[in-house]
């Protein structure tokens, strides 16, 4: 009798702390179940793109047909949490000092491809032949986040500017407000130790229709035109 | 050097075995970087409707901006691998012998609804005032896999028709070819032991406009129609 009044002590609870009804109906409904089976749902809702609705069928799905990869996705999970961290030269993921790439003989360290997110260094790698090596700035300045060139480890590529042979940077920031002051804020910091920098194109996509392309695109595309040979 | 030689094999293995070359492509370039993650992003496409894209941008937000949400939801699934089971009485998951809505004396005892899956029973918990059992057949009837009375648990079912007092008996499987099998399969059964049964109305959406609705569900729900009162 105890446990059932604390049930509804609960419920009450979470009435007053939803922000919507639907909130609280849904979670008062999820409560009607094991709480462990609750507790997994909600903690399958950290993951972007997921909500609650997925959440609850990836758990039964995994529950029903394969526990054996979710037993294996909760190792893997915890050891990535526990031994991945960032590179000390890109700022990639690794479980090492250095990452793969860094550690690689076989690129070439005077080109420098700098890039927002690991996301970024996967598509480069896929899309193009580029065989130099990386720095990934984890973000983009924006000082209304108070996200300056510190915390991008901008003293890092400075002293790398500095200290090594470099001779080519490339940017490779979104096309978006902070990815292009973060692109020129680069730039001035490549001009001041005389390092070649360019930006990678920005335009009409492939197979793109000019009549459906965006203003914005369009107009870089036609001032930003090339001399054809 | 024996290193890069073992790497270079991979990477044959890899091209030997993939499906396609895109496959094969894109785990080189996993291989790129720290085996902890390629793992990870491999074992996460174990959850339905996670492709190899989406598992690398689970991986890398984790990795980067919640870490303890993803140490949490490590535990949550170990822990739900290792403790969640079927209620004896109505299959639901629980980590105990009987689930809540088994264990709840405020429901009707005399009113069961079969249903598929525990979605479902989310599902009717959510949108109808329901106050009677369930029983979850975890499937449908599907001869073509091997999957019989037997397997859905019906001879659990048949042994609660048989021992207690059941009157009525709602059957909510999926408006699909195997679910009206079930359907008809545990009309049979309920007949046998004189209860009463019926199965969940088909017809026209709420909203729905006549124009757009498909041919069967039109079909049947002006076959299905009711009396005005």
């Amino acid at each position: 009798c105890r446990k059932e009044n604390t049930r509804e002590h609960v419920r009450y609870d979470i009435w007053l702390k939803s922000s919507t009804w639907y909130e609280a109906a849904i979670l008062i409904i999820l409560m009607s179940y094991s709480p462990i089976i609750s507790e997994l749902i909600e903690s399958l809702c950290c993951m972007p793109g997921i909500g609650r609705k997925s959440a609850q069928r990836i758990a039964f799905h995994l529950l029903e047909r394969d526990k054996e990869g979710a037993q294996k996705l909760s190792q893997k999970l915890a050891s990535a949490v526990k031994d991945i961290k960032h590179c000390e030269r890109c700022r990639m993921f690794t479980d090492e000092d250095l990452c793969l790439i860094c550690r690689s003989s076989a690129r070439n360290d005077g080109t420098l491809c700098v890039v927002e997110s690991p996301a970024d260094v996967m598509a480069i790698e896929e899309a193009t032949g580029f065989k130099g090596k990386y720095f990934i700035l984890m973000g983009h300045l924006s000082p209304i986040d108070g996200i300056g060139p510190e915390d991008l480890g901008l003293n890092k590529l400075e002293f790398q500017f500095k200290e090594e042979e470099i001779t080519e940077l490339i940017i490779a920031t979104n096309s978006t407000v902070e990815g292009d002051a973060t692109a020129h804020y680069l730039s001035g910091l490549a001009a001041k130790y005389q390092i070649q920098c360019s930006r990678i194109a920005h335009g009409i996509p492939l197979g793109g229709e000019l009549e459906y392309v965006d203003g914005g695109t369009l107009s870089h595309a036609f001032f930003g035109r090339r001399r054809m040979e």
